[in-house]
């Protein structure tokens, strides 16, 4: 296995392998808050967004939906089709939380009847900001057409994943998606899905199981995190 | 005429008339800032909005496009139809500048090849937040159907007056419109055009002729409303 590396994000490590079109993804121990400014390391993080992150991607392929992923190869690494990223971070909302409650002046915690979808432009240098299809198009991120298959295919995606964690007693609040378009210019989905990633609501209790306990100071990272993958490995059995 | 007065916005007040469905729209020589933090008045701005935004409203109902106008009555008020107001603040960008270029960063200046509308969720206490349709349909500010109505409407207001403009030699880089929906529930283009809600550069030497020159203490406010409605003047005849 080589060891070239081609991509470091905050929580993850790309590289490449002995075969042409895939590639090697290591999950970090870091977690970062604040677009990078807040940084801190958690042993078995990285172990435990793998194998989540491995887990749903199976499952939503068993649904039909296609992403980057190929198979885990050890606790933190896994093999994904490489594809060229998509530079928009799709958020799909089911309840009103984080940025949005302040922005629209709404309580944390209200349904959303239909749920919203968000395009953010991926730049950490502008701070990811919100935009519109207009804009995306005038910054040539996708075409037309790439942006309602990506909506779409977010809707799609949010219907299977609320059936999911609705069996392990859990609110899916929101989550960010992000898509690449593979060698034939096909729309993949890609990175990864985790409590890094999504808000996660314990059904009973309303307890944060996601990285939002590392956001707001408000619980031990590494124990939601853990529950939350014994939680899938129970309905995936 | 009676004095009723339904509404009190930062440049305008809105009264009632003897005539049901008809309001009577009195320009103030009020400018403000920063959402209202910061606020000046200047000697004949009200009289000069008047007037500039007859004579836009006059030309873009013989180009056949409709607005809530009727007609001028005094320098300082003109009659309106009375709608209910969409809070939307509906933006059309023909060149990067303000808040966008700081947002996408972009040069001020640099031209956008098709133009981009952009929706706002008009509350001042949240400062009016920019969303995108979902978020409207969510608020409940207008259906689907209106949104695309507004957004068509507002591409064809725009080529109207790129053209008008473009005859004053000058360059619209964008402006902000407001729609409201009348007894019928047929949506109208109504608030105003004018210098407080366009940014507007000299053809030739890129000079502000618009609100810039008070927001950004960049020249007399008076002055350059004044040069807005000569050359419109001049233009009209």
């Amino acid at each position: 296995m080589t060891n070239e590396l081609v991509y470091e994000g905050k929580a993850k490590q790309l590289f490449k392998t002995e075969e042409s079109g895939v590639l090697r993804v290591a999950y970090k121990d870091d977690a970062t808050a604040l677009n990078g400014v807040r940084k801190e390391s958690f042993a078995g993080k990285g172990e435990l967004n793998n194998q989540i992150t491995s887990l749903i991607f199976s499952y939503l392929a068993k649904e039909g939906i296609a992403s980057h992923f190929i198979e885990a190869i050890s606790k933190t690494e896994q093999l994904v089709k490489e594809v060229s990223i998509i530079p928009l971070e799709v958020v799909v909302r089911n309840v009103m939380a984080g940025s949005l409650a302040k922005r629209l002046g709404k309580e944390e915690g209200e349904p959303i009847p239909n749920a919203i979808v968000e395009f953010y432009y991926k730049d950490d240098a502008l701070d990811d900001p919100f935009i519109n299809d207009e804009h995306a198009l005038y910054l040539e991120i996708a075409t037309r057409d790439e942006m309602e298959k990506i909506r779409q295919a977010a809707r799609v995606i949010n219907v299977a994943l609320q059936e999911l964690f609705s069996k392990m007693s859990i609110t899916l609040i929101d989550f960010k998606l992000e898509f690449g378009r593979d060698v034939n210019g096909n729309i993949l989905l890609a990175d990864e899905i985790s409590p890094d990633t999504c808000r996660l609501w314990d059904k009973e209790t309303n307890q944060k199981l996601d990285k939002d306990v590392f956001r707001r100071n408000i619980g031990n990272l590494t124990d939601v995190y853990t529950e939350v993958l014994n939680r899938l490995k129970q309905v995936q059995n």
